[in-house]
């Protein structure tokens, strides 16, 4: 770092390799700036197919490439694989572990979200949420397992206990993965097993507010309630879950079986907002401004998930197309600055949003155009392989795609780590009888 | 299972799904009998290429395909995830976890080996082995890091220390993955980084023994040591480890800093063998006959590693071909006995033996033939595509083989997990004056 002081050349700390800090950073390749890159993941990650890692269908390289990669022969751009704890923003350094502080004249933070169990962070065990490449190989763990330990218990000991995935929160997350375990549980796995029928498993679909994929409009979340509906998944909206124990999900009035439990509900800003004492929102986002600054510090960006920036009145979502805008957005205000031109105000360009839902069925909603089912299905997988990083991805991802859609088999089916599920057992010795009944009526 | 012993069928037990197991139970395929295969794992790993997957060439699902995938369509073949602990040979039952007996007419016992640490099991944390893909993507995420922590040391402290892999043992494992490792330094991550130079990391091997590859021929050992050589490898052979530590390796007189400590050095088999109560030799593998059963007990098989069957008077290699061969003949000699036909004894049929040193080099003994070089690389290649498993899988290996072939990228450069190393800092302050003098040299 003495070198770029001593060189001159004004340096910018980009903190997250997400889509926000990437684009940032590349965005800011061959300027007159030194960027260094950290992030405690050696690669990005494409978030949006991250449901397909969980279901087998993709597996993790496919889905990420080193941030390294992502970079590859841009001079003036370094990556280091570090965890940043805090900051001095009065003597512009960046705390890292182990006592290192590094300098800085402009700090781009897009340190992005995680789950938020809503103070329940035991939960968070007995309910994997889907935000790493780790988050998708255990739920696909779980979810593969499950399969197993009921073929076991009807072929060895010779019941037939309810095999339920509960997904509570039917945002696109909870959405996408609900349909995509219908999806496997029905078609891919349905020959895989003599002594139990997958297509017997109930997928339920748990959300507290009135409707499913609540940020779309109402006639897009009814379709994709329909659509959903179509794949077998059960969806109860206006559902709180009051409790979550090993083997169960409460409800309220009655307790769910659940095999696997899976956590869709909320996400949380990262903590560094508040590390650097802006003002944040009840998700822990920062506040910022038109330059996406934090108050009092122009040389200070937020961007992605972890930047809570108002537009028309509301918040921007935090989608991928957001966090890319804005990480362009600020390698651009960096290089007017450092060439002294005027500034100019960041402003988002919804291209519209999209959801998928199983194998060949979703919703978009395109400024006034609104599509569903297969359309819409389209439209996503082209624009998801257009964003993807790097050729080999799109090459090998495209080939998964195909081969997986011609021949009905799923590729990465691995079961990696433990062989155990929390409460596979427990939740045979429980109360559960309304649900008992209704599994085997 | 009670169905099966109704239905009058003999019921086949195997244990375990790897080449042994595998072969076993597909050779029973639409036979007279009902075949069970218990494996703790979901998956076949093809292990010959783990060390692919370790160097960060291969994903873990381009060498490991579902044993429910390779047995699909076989309807008297069932697979169930289990974890067997022992038996009860009188009244032929396979007690698995959880207090549930299976019972058997015929039993083929085919656990495998895992590594052996000698007594020193505290070594395993410090220098993990090869036998799955857990253990792949382990020392995928030590070796990157490695790389990814002094680039930060330079980068941010602007130190250089040694950057050392060291693998201890000289067999197949250990000569593949030194080779591998020399590559991925020299030519795959030589662009990758700004503060280091990759090429100036140090592998070194270390074997106890007066040769590499001792169970090659004396020409071949040498031309493989050469071959190391010429990618970087430093060789050590009569070299005995008498400790580990983190960040360090005991070879008697001095210690060796080592970012990285790979164990290639033992293998030993699965307690199984002793639970069956069968003869053992020192490493755990039960004595067999020319039946492959086990004293006593012509109903109960025992394959693959964890076998001790010995011919012309020396016990057959560890290796997947026998492990293959015996599977096929143990169906074959079921088939014959449940349709009363005269028995026929085992004999293995050695095709030859390869090892694989880095991108294009390697060497290969096929009977009184032996190669080197490219040669012995390409048939390598050849040979280990035919064999695995599964089309898709062979499809895949070979396209992403190609693509780095052509584009000398390696594909699957993931860090997931933990991000510290054992030791990383503490081999610092050691003594290890004289591999530091020899490291700056």
């Amino acid at each position: 770092m003495e070198q770029d002081s001593q060189n001159g050349r004004p340096r910018v700390v980009v903190i997250g390799g997400g889509f926000g800090g990437l684009n940032a950073a590349l965005g800011l390749a061959n300027s007159e700036v030194q960027v260094t890159i950290f992030d405690r993941k050696n690669h990005h990650t494409f978030q949006p197919l991250l449901y397909q890692v969980a279901l087998a269908a993709l597996s993790p390289a496919d889905i990420a490439a080193p941030i390294r990669t992502a970079v590859h022969g841009k001079k003036n751009i370094d990556v280091v694989i570090g965890n940043v704890v805090g900051f001095d923003l009065e003597r512009r350094l960046v705390h890292l572990e182990e006592d290192l502080d590094v300098p800085y004249d402009y700090l781009i933070v897009a340190a992005g979200a995680t789950h938020s169990y809503f103070g329940h962070d035991d939960w968070a065990e007995l309910a994997p949420g889907l935000k790493t490449i780790e988050d998708a190989t255990e739920i696909r763990r779980r979810v593969l397992l499950a399969f197993e330990l009921a073929e076991r218990e009807s072929l060895i000991e010779g019941q037939h206990c309810p095999l339920n995935f509960v997904i509570v929160g039917a945002g696109p997350t909870g959405v996408e993965l609900a349909g995509a375990i219908a999806e496997i549980s029905k078609n891919v796995l349905k020959e895989d097993f003599r002594a139990i029928d997958p297509r017997r498993a109930r997928i339920i679909l748990l959300e507290g507010g009135p409707r499913v994929l609540p940020s779309y409009s109402a006639d897009l979340s009814a379709s994709a309630q329909r659509q959903l509906e179509q794949l077998g998944v059960e969806v109860r909206t206006n559902t709180m879950v009051t409790n979550i124990e090993p083997g169960l999900v409460d409800v309220g009035e009655h307790k769910i079986d659940s095999a696997v439990t899976i956590w869709a509900a909320g996400v949380k800003a990262s903590s560094l907002g508040k590390a650097l004492g802006a003002k944040i929102d009840r998700s822990c986002r920062a506040f910022v401004n038109d330059r996406l600054n934090i108050e009092g510090h122009t040389e200070v960006f937020v961007i992605g998930d972890l930047a809570r920036f108002e537009q028309n009145g509301k918040p921007v979502p935090g989608v991928a197309p957001v966090a890319i805008q804005m990480g362009q957005y600020v390698a651009e205000e960096i290089r007017r600055r450092v060439s002294n031109q005027p500034s100019k105000p960041f402003s988002y360009w919804d291209k519209g949003s999209m959801a998928t839902i199983g194998r060949t069925k979703g919703i978009a909603q395109i400024g006034k155009i609104h599509l569903s089912g297969f359309l819409a299905w389209a439209a996503w997988l082209f624009i998801h392989l257009i964003y993807l990083i790097g050729f080999r991805n799109r090459f090998f991802v495209l080939l998964s795609w195909g081969w997986q859609y011609l021949s009905w088999h799923s590729g990465a089916r691995l079961i990696t780590g433990s062989d155990r599920l929390p409460g596979w057992h427990s939740h045979r010795a429980t109360d559960a009888t309304e649900e008992r009944k209704k599994a085997a009526g």
